[in-house]
């Protein structure tokens, strides 16, 4: 079996050669070649891999599938960010800014059909099955996205609504990247089901820690400023939870700060910070997250292999979670 | 055999059943049924079943994936429309004119999904050559629009650059669209290369006939206003030439009207249409289209199939160029 770190190694040497686009025109290609340069985490592949790893199946054969993932996943970000008038992603320019809007819709599009070329670099006898799971996957993943427009615009959301939105924007993802191992792996489909599973809820709680760590994190461990979310009202599980218990004064508070348009930047973290610890939210969202990783934890023990061969992954998700302790 | 009427009617049939989206979020998915309900003429898809019936195979299985290439072709309009600022189309409002640029391109996302999924509606044993030509033919649409972008930026382009953009943006997808049908009919390789070559000719012929209709045509066989492309110094099959051709005074009188900012339309229109007579582009443009049609129809001549089921296409391709005479 492989390790994180091996894994880790394999995706990245062949992203290096995969990722370089000396086609033309240039100015299609060369955006497809820069976001995929700039860094990222690439943990989508390496997912699929640990997932074919763990049901034994050929690790090597599955890189360009899994990179596929990693295109599709870069295709919904290039996109996004003009979406979300994001001039920056992981510290560098985003493809709209560098160049224009059009050339990032419009290699948006070719990393789209690239990564459905991708991902036919499968065994014929999984072929319609991988492109069952990556269509609906992704599909899923652009009404994430429409949930997440629509909420942006809405005063009040339901804590459901916004969990079904992170599943859908973030979550699924994570589980159709560990699905298509196992279909690659051409494991049992309960297996499958099982592991996809435990991906969407290691999604979940990875994305209410990560809302968390934004308001009550620590710098230096969190490596962003704290804050961000609260300064532009980010419909996050800290503030939609807050929406949906406060009451009387603390509502009230709530309602001045958001509606706020001059302010200390300071101020209002404070403020918001303390009324989300009144309102016990800081506690609930750390148990919320937890609870979702005790049930990601349970469905991977669950799932039928030989233990020791869950014991990357196992150790991949808690490295994943349980950032603020 | 099925005439291109019954064609035509099975898959407006159809589409009238697939295109409906009833689903959630109804933001994204109403925009999809939206531009796939308000008219365009189906020709792809029924460019595709003919293709089918021409190589004697199964019509009715082949409607999802035909109809598939109507939604990829839609979810590019959808996403050109936005580059190109187009409010219009077919007479109504283009999707982001209709609601705004994120919903059209997330729309417009999801589109290419959706057509990925109906592309998968064949054979188990054509799967993989279908999606390998779904996919390098969309990759080569989206380059033609590159290079349609990059040269409305450029002073010059060569009448060989031209024909080159607008194979990719416009031609290979009817191309495509025919050997899809063949694909499917699992006719010979040698028949698949020729009745894709066909569209491509053929594309190429309507293409050039269009630029010269939009100049030289007859409004009320034409159906647009004339002169629309002069106006906005549209680089056409025309304008192309005439820039390669001209010097002199025609040459000078050429620059004079591109750059001029205060004339009356009807001014230009006749300006232009003297200057190109001149340079005999009209006729050149005539030609060029004609020749691509004989090149066409003796590519479906030399298909490897009983001549009288040819008729169908022969019949449909006379009725496509002509327009002008």
């Amino acid at each position: 079996m492989y390790s994180f770190d091996e894994l880790k190694s394999m995706v990245d040497s062949h992203a290096e050669k995969l990722f370089k686009f000396n086609k033309e025109p240039e100015g299609l290609y060369s955006p497809v070649s820069y976001i995929l340069s700039i860094g990222g985490k690439r943990i989508r592949p390496v997912l699929t891999l640990m997932s074919v790893d763990l049901f034994g199946g050929n690790v090597e054969k599955a890189i360009i599938p899994a990179l596929g993932i990693e295109m599709f996943h870069n295709f919904t970000l290039v996109h996004d960010d003009i979406m979300d008038k994001a001039d920056v992603r992981r510290g560098k320019m985003t493809v709209h800014k560098k160049w224009d809007e059009n050339r990032a819709i419009l290699s948006g599009d070719a990393m789209l059909l690239l990564a459905n070329q991708m991902m036919l670099h499968v065994d014929d006898d999984v072929l319609r099955e991988v492109m069952e799971l990556y269509n609906a996957t992704g599909l899923l993943v652009c009404e994430g996205q429409q949930y997440d427009m629509n909420y942006e615009n809405e005063d009040h959301i339901s804590s459901a609504d916004y969990l079904r939105m992170i599943e859908l924007k973030t979550a699924v993802l994570l589980g159709g990247c560990l699905k298509l191992g196992a279909v690659l792996a051409k494991t049992s489909p309960k297996n499958k089901e099982m592991i996809e599973k435990f991906g969407i809820l290691l999604g979940l709680s990875f994305q209410i820690e990560d809302d968390y760590l934004d308001t009550f994190g620590d710098f230096d461990k969190f490596g962003k400023s704290i804050g961000g979310d609260i300064l532009i009202n980010k419909k996050t599980f800290l503030l939609v939870k807050a929406l949906e218990t406060a009451s009387g004064k603390s509502a009230e508070q709530l309602t001045f700060w958001l509606k706020a348009n001059d302010f200390k930047p300071e101020e209002k973290i404070k403020a918001i910070r303390s009324i989300f610890q009144e309102l016990g939210i800081d506690k609930l969202a750390l148990d919320t997250s937890r609870n979702y990783f005790t049930e990601a934890m349970n469905t991977l023990r669950n799932i039928d292999v030989n233990d020791i061969r869950k014991e990357p992954l196992s150790r991949f998700a808690h490295s994943l979670i349980g950032r603020s302790s």
